[in-house]
C-alpha cells in the first residue's frame, strides 16, 4: 500500500470537491436587472464560503492525520474512501442551501441536510482517526462530533446560523487541529 | 516510457470522475416541498454511494496491478486509456439510473445500460490484466467477467438488484482483492 | 506542514478552475442556425480566454511565489486558502460577462462583477506575498492593485475595455513576474 | 522554473479535459422511451470516445516531448498554456457536434467548428515543438498540420467522416509518435 498514492488520490479528490463548488451557485436568468440577480445569489456566494473553507481546512488536517501514519493498510484505506464519499458530496447540500436561502423557501429542510451532512463527515473522520490511533493513545480528548449533531438541531431555528456555526467551526479546527491536539495528548501522557 | 507519469494521470482521471459522480443527483425543482424533493432523490444518492465505491475499489486495483510492473510499455498505456475510458463513462449510466428509478420510469433499461457500462469496464481490466500478465503467469484464478455479464441478466428483473450486486461485486474485490489473487497464484506454482 | 503537499493541492485546483471555465461557454440551443449561435458565443470565448490566460499566468505566479519559501506554516496556508478561493471563484464571473455581452444586456454590471472578482484577487496576492516577505525585505516596489482597483472604475465604460485590461495585465506579469521583481528588489538593496 | 511542476499541472488539466467530456452527452428528457433516447445518443458517444482517444494521445505526446526538455523557460510555459487552452477546449465542440448528430442539424457547421478547433491546436502543437527543437534539429519530416486544415475540407462532406478522420489521425500518432519520429530525424543526420 503506497501512502503517497493514496494521499495524491486524496489530495486530487479534496481539489476538485473545493472546485466543483462554484457550479452551485445558480447563473442568473434575467440580464435585464443583472445587479439585482447577482445581489439575491448572496446567500450562495455565502454558503460557497463557508462550504469552500470547511473543505479547505480538511484537507489540512487530511495532511496533518496522514503525516503520522508511517504505513497504512487496506482498512484504512477503505475508511478513506468513505470520508472522501461525504467530502465529495458536499457540494449538493452547498448548492441546495444557497438556492433555499435565495428563494427563501424550504430554508429549514435546506439547512438540516447540509447539517446532517457535515455530521455524518465528522464521524467519518471520527472513524478513521479511532482505527489509525487505537493502540496508541494518540486521541485524548475527544472528537467535538457532538457539536456537529447539536448543529443540526440549531438548523430548526436558523438557516444562517447553521452556515455561521460550520464556519466557526472550520475557523476552530484550523485555529485548534488536529495534529497540535495529539501532540497536547502524547505530552499529556 | 515515465511509469509515474502514467500512474498520476490515471489518479487524477480517477478522481475527477468519481468526484463529477455528485452532479448525477439532479438538483430540487420545488423549494416548497424540498424534504419530500429530497427523499424522492434517495435512489440517486443509492446510484452515487455505489458508483463511488465501485470506482474507488477500481482505483484501488489499479494502484495493486501498477505496482507490479516494473516498466511500462505503449501498447500498456493504451490499454489503461481505454480502460480509463470506460472508468470516465461511469456518472452518465449512474445518473440515467439514478433518475429512473426516482421517476420510476424506464428502470429497467436504466440498469441494463449500468450493467453493460460495468461489463465493458470489467472486460477493459481483463484486456489490461492479461496484457501485463502475458508470459509471466501471475494469473490462475481468471477474472469473474462472467458475473459482469450476468449482471446484465439481473437488470431484466430489478434495477435496486442490479445496484445491489455491482455493491457486492466492489466489496469482494475489497476483501480479495486482485494483489492477493495474484500472490496467491505465484505461490501455488 | 509539507510544502510539497499544499503545491500539489494548489495546483490542482488551479488546473480544474482553469479547466471549468470551460463550462462558461453556453450551449447552442437552436441547432438550425447554429452558424449564428456559435458566432454570437464569441464574447463568451473571449471571456475564456482571457480568464484562462489570467490564471494560467497566476498558476505561474504561485510557482515562483512557492519558490522563494524554505517552509510554509499554518498562517500561509491559509492565507493560500483564501487566494485559491478567488480562484475558484473564477468561472462565474467569467460566465457572466461572456453570458452578458452574447445578450447585449447587462454589460456593465458584469464588467464590474468581473472586475471586482479580479480585484480582490490581487488583493489576497499581495496578503499572501506581504506575509512571505515581511522582515525579509523581498518585496519593494509594491504591488499595482491599485491597477486592479482602476480596472473597476474602466467598467463602467466598456465591459470589452475590462477584457481587454485584464489581458494586458496578464500579459505585464507574464513579462515582468513576481519572480524578477523580486530579484530586481534584492540586488537594489 | 521546475519542469515537474508544470509537468504535474498539465497532466492535471489534460486528466479534467478529458474527463469533462462525459458531461458532453446530453441526459435522456423522456425517460418513458430511455432505451430511443440512449440510442439517440449514439453519436454522442462516438464523438466522446475519438475525443477521449485524441486528447489521450496528446497527453501521451505531451509526456514524450518533455521527456526531450533538459530545462524549460518561461517562453516554453506560455506556449504549453496556449496548447493547454485548445486542448481544454475541445468538451465543447465535443458537445456541440454529438448534439448536431442526434438532432440531425446543424451537423456540417458542427464539423467545421471540430476541425477548426483540433487544426488550431495542431498549430501549437506545432509551435510548441518548433521553439523547443530550434537549433536542434530534432525535427526534420515537419508535422502533418495540413492534414488538420484538409480535416476542415472534409467537414464540408461529411460529419462522420471528420470523427472517423480525427480517430485516424489519434491512430496514427499512437503508432508514429512524435518521439520516435524525432528519434529518426536524429539518426538521418
Amino acid at each position: 500500500m503506497n501512502k503517497a498514492r493514496v494521499e495524491t488520490f486524496s489530495d486530487g479528490v479534496f481539489a476538485i470537491a473545493i472546485t466543483l463548488l462554484v457550479l452551485t451557485i445558480a447563473q442568473p436568468t434575467n440580464y435585464g436587472d443583472l445587479s439585482r440577480q447577482l445581489w439575491d445569489r448572496l446567500p450562495s456566494l455565502a454558503a460557497y464560503v463557508v462550504s469552500f473553507l470547511v473543505i479547505g481546512i480538511m484537507w489540512l488536517n487530511h495532511h496533518s492525520i496522514f503525516g503520522y501514519f508511517e504505513r497504512i493498510d487496506r482498512p484504512l484505506v477503505y475508511l478513506n474512501h468513505l470520508l472522501l464519499l461525504t467530502v465529495v458530496f458536499v457540494p449538493y447540500p452547498t448548492g441546495v442551501l444557497g438556492e433555499a436561502l435565495r428563494r427563501g423557501e424550504g430554508t429549514q429542510t435546506a439547512a438540516i441536510f447540509y447539517s446532517v451532512t457535515m455530521a455524518v463527515n465528522a464521524y467519518c473522520w471520527a472513524a478513521l482517526w479511532l482505527y489509525a490511533s487505537s493502540g496508541r493513545r494518540l486521541l485524548h480528548d475527544g472528537f467535538p462530533e457532538e457539536l456537529y449533531t447539536v448543529a443540526i438541531g440549531v438548523a430548526f431555528i436558523s438557516a444562517y446560523a447553521v452556515l455561521a456555526l460550520h464556519f466557526v467551526f472550520a475557523a476552530y479546527y484550523a485555529v485548534d487541529p488536529i495534529s497540535r491536539r495529539a501532540t497536547r495528548a502524547s505530552t499529556a501522557e
